[in-house]
């Protein structure tokens, strides 16, 4: 199809730049023009600049690519682009993603700009509207393009859970994860600190779940975004498991609904993707498991395709007003993935 | 030492037993006199009716022990005991526990008997005085000896951290669990299971540490005990660990001590073990360590020889006062090793 | 389509038998008509019989299918049946099989009848024209139907890769082999028996390489099979891995082909299925990989959807000819995929 | 104790440093005195410059201890010493350790001297007559110190079985190991490369098996060794375990003993270290485990300290004469303890 964007990746050899790879695979509306990463890959081959770690195979066309360097005049003359994946690492994106920004479209997975009052954090789900925000971005920055983000990979499948919950008056929100290796990159953990282990502490993950999601909660007005009004607590935690984060989540709220009308919140709960039909939106942003031992990992981090969050659990509680477990596939929903259906979304709203 | 007390233990041949038999080896007090188990392994020798799990060999002289069934005829029939200490399996443990405490004291790692109001479940640091409730159930019913309880493991190490939190009012304890494999007894949790994965539930476990924790912090008011007056919420977890609970823990206070105070708190605590000196008392039932990423079960569980609880992480809360991090050994401190010190806390009072 | 084959499932509850529930999934040739157990589950709901271990969710009609027992009386009256499938464990195999035999052709993955004289072992890229021996074994037993067992799958694989070598003189082979978990079946191997941990011991899974693999390699001479004429020592060990068996093996061959020539003796290996265009037929039966460190279980186990063998690092050998790494899904192609290839070749064949 | 000898350990920040740190607290010959390593740890504390991975604590007066660069001035800035073990990368090794040389016994574990021919390759209870060697190293290069080098790991534990076979005329070994992760070092192999998973690769390690080996159990013959004449095929895995290399070992003899004659060489082979009552000699080299399903890497690593190989799976086998299990731990026998066995060697001998 002649007529498909066309889309750099920046930070294409990393763990989140593969799952992009993979992901637009026959993608109906954007198709892979330039790989882009630091220096140390930029005039190698993708194949021998990327240590592949995706299951299915490294694509053949994309393994002769070349790997443009990562600022705009290099990945300009390796390839006509109409918009820009990011997953630069957060010290390297800030500046990065600016510079590009003023040309292009760039949707980030960087942790850099999400909380600047005028980034929309977006998950599509929740908070399509956010997207405008873009406009404000562009008339103070005076860019052509604009930055959106997307949220911190166990922020992403907490906030799905919570929206559907918003209308009973959420309070206060205390979380408990259980992450996967995946999230800390590649090679990120190293296997002798976590065989046999659990690893209580992941770097600025617990600031990012406790502040992003207010955010993501908030409302748009215009001008800018109104916090949500609840209360987050957070504590992370590192799992031997390879994708799928499984979070705790106790959730205090102003009314008491039965455990049936929070069920059907969360079964029903549909968002613009689904709306819009976008192509990477799942059937149901959230799906309920009925056993008392799921969701897990292994057996539920591929639902809808990995762009579904799978609740199980759901239980009253003696203290705040219910509780119940929450998985996502991290480098899908919570990166990659989230990411393509944010892009589909400005496209799909005219605004990309 | 020919007045060491002689211990029979029943369920021999499970995980928490063949703990009993390692941690015995070489005790001060006790010795070990007859195995005993269910009839499926009676009659056998030990070494042909065990499959031994420990890191440690099998001492030689245990291997040959023949194996009683699980009665008081047949178990005096194999020695002369003093003293008995039980980890059968729940729904065995009620009623043959029953027909040896009537004659010896008991001392029980099962949950049948835990929350019967004539029976003390004790973690000698904190409870001490509970254990004169034996005095009111050999009055009950009529029994030369008695039960003492052990609580589940999980509770046990988050008992022992809520005890030195008490004097500054505690309200609400929620609590997420990360425990591990040797928790489920052997051969417990199948590999297919846990491989890649975590699994979010465990029967039983959350109700245990709901309401254990409300006895053994309760008062001995001389005829029963009266429960303390907190509120506990639990999500339990199993994770691909094999020795050490791992435990996520917001707290509630009525007063907002400093980080400083709760961690002197912690370090200062000591109980009856320490003041008695008895021989499987740590030093420290509390150990802080102060590295961001500390506790972790592969590091810290040895900690104290297994019988200290590890804590770490200490910080504010935006919802409750604080958090931390908390991680005992589940078969030492949080099973036979705990069961020990339970037995010697009654021989040092002059009770058994 | 109305004029597929009727099948049963004789074991549907175990591992195996829920891999050929998978994999019959819109099979063109196969309909699930009876799922068959143990006395244990007969009379269940398949759904409540099962503790279903596949990633993939549970199809909602086999779930509400009712478990028949595993005798042809139960069977029949549960529904018409064309052929069998048996993953039956092998103490009950050897006898329920016969029964089913007398009457229906029998595709068995139970090790009860391998090693019969009258028994086909059958792989069908090896030794598709062993299948008539089952016209031997119908007139010796008077049988209506026949028994064809499928080899054990650390055999299977190993046995695809020598097929190719025999034409330059096979003398002998050494294997090591590190097998997945999910070869022990469910439950299968505890968890506290594998973490950090390998298990050099699968009983009798050594005997069944060293002798297996002659069988399938040799000659169908009318009557029966000549053993082909070569050695095999194995040394078997478990290791912690999912899915997919690794094996190191060691070469000797009466002649000195180059590296090029095995590479190609091995990309350029096909067989009756492929010949055929039977429905579960991969490609390439052998796929080589040329990186220095594949094949990987995590990796390679569902090259071909499973039923492709997986070869790399072949090299020179100082002892032996040549040396090279060869890995194989154990489930799929090692026992419901190898299962139903076998049952379509007959199928394709005429003799079922 | 005043006449120690003091050491200085050149790598003392990596993983085999660490175990060196561990293993000499309370050794009764040597004494600690300059921790040394690469210009980015050079200037800082040991504990700001290490990552220890060790679960026993890391010593309070090694945590204080400054880091001095590994070169000789600066080692001897720092304190005065005796000899020198070194963990340095190979590539770092060879110019260092020259220089180190000229002036200090060098302990090293680095593999870049190792088949030099001046350089001795010691296993004390194998060939501490090598030792004698370093006269002539000390001739050829005018140094007053000397290098005495330890094998690669998996070769270490290999050829101490291979010892005592030697007698019935060693003529082929076939190898496959299983390796444990602590063997590639820190941060060494990345989690999400071994989850679920064996890699079939490790750089270098099937090269030093089959080449190491001939040398240790060569002749010396006053000026040089004579290699061993026999061969050895090796393949080398990764698997998922913390420490504990497991082999799978086929041996060709040109005698045909009896297995009880085996197990009776490998359970009475003792060496110099016990002649020598050398403190950190196991009292038997070689443990012989009759289990069917041992030796195992969780359970056996330990055993004597982690200085005893333990052997298993003694069978005849259908090609090679017989074939065995052995089992030894990679960092302790494999690493620093095998580099403090040999400098005992040196010093009992007076020859350090």
């Amino acid at each position: 199809m002649s007529n498909k964007r066309k889309v750099a990746i920046l930070g294409a050899t990393g763990a989140v730049g593969q799952r992009y790879i993979q992901l637009l695979q026959g993608h109906p509306w954007f198709k892979i023009e330039v790989l882009a990463a630091s220096e140390r890959s930029a005039g190698k081959k993708y194949k021998d600049a990327c240590n592949w770690i995706m299951e299915s195979n490294l694509p053949k066309e994309i393994a002769e690519m070349p790997v443009a360097n990562a600022d705009v005049a290099s990945v300009e003359k390796a390839g006509d682009v109409d918009l820009v994946f990011s997953s630069l690492p957060g010290d390297l994106a800030g500046q990065v993603e600016n510079e590009f920004a003023s040309m292009y479209p760039v949707f980030s997975k960087a942790s850099a700009h999400r909380m600047e009052k005028d980034v929309p954090l977006i998950i599509p789900e929740i908070n399509a509207d956010h997207a405008e925000l873009i406009k404000v971005q562009q008339q103070l920055r005076g860019w052509k393009g604009f930055i959106s983000t997307d949220p911190n990979c166990s922020t992403i499948q907490m906030a799905i859970t919570l929206k559907p919950l918003m209308q009973y008056g959420l309070r206060q929100v205390v979380v408990n994860t259980m992450q996967a290796l995946s999230g800390a990159g590649y090679p990120g953990v190293a296997s002798l600190d976590i065989i046999d282990n659990v690893i209580p502490f992941i770097s600025g993950e617990e600031d990012k779940m406790e502040t992003e999601a207010l955010k993501i909660l908030g409302t748009y007005k215009g001008k800018g975004v109104k916090n949500a009004d609840f209360q987050i607590s957070a504590s992370c935690n590192r799992v031997q498991v390879k994708d799928g984060h499984l979070e705790s989540i106790f959730v205090k709220l102003d009314q008491d609904p039965s455990l049936e009308q929070i069920e059907a919140a969360f079964e029903d709960f549909k968002g613009a993707p689904q709306l819009l039909k976008l192509p990477s939106a799942p059937a149901n942003p959230i799906i309920v498991r009925h056993e008392k031992n799921r969701p897990q990992p292994r057996f539920d981090r591929d639902a809808g395709c990995g762009m579904s969050v799978v609740v199980g659990r759901i239980r009253k509680d003696p203290i705040m007003t219910f509780k119940y477990m929450c998985l996502g596939h991290n480098t899908v929903r919570g990166a990659a993935g989230g990411g393509i259906l944010s892009a589909e979304l400005y496209v799909a709203k005219g605004l990309a």
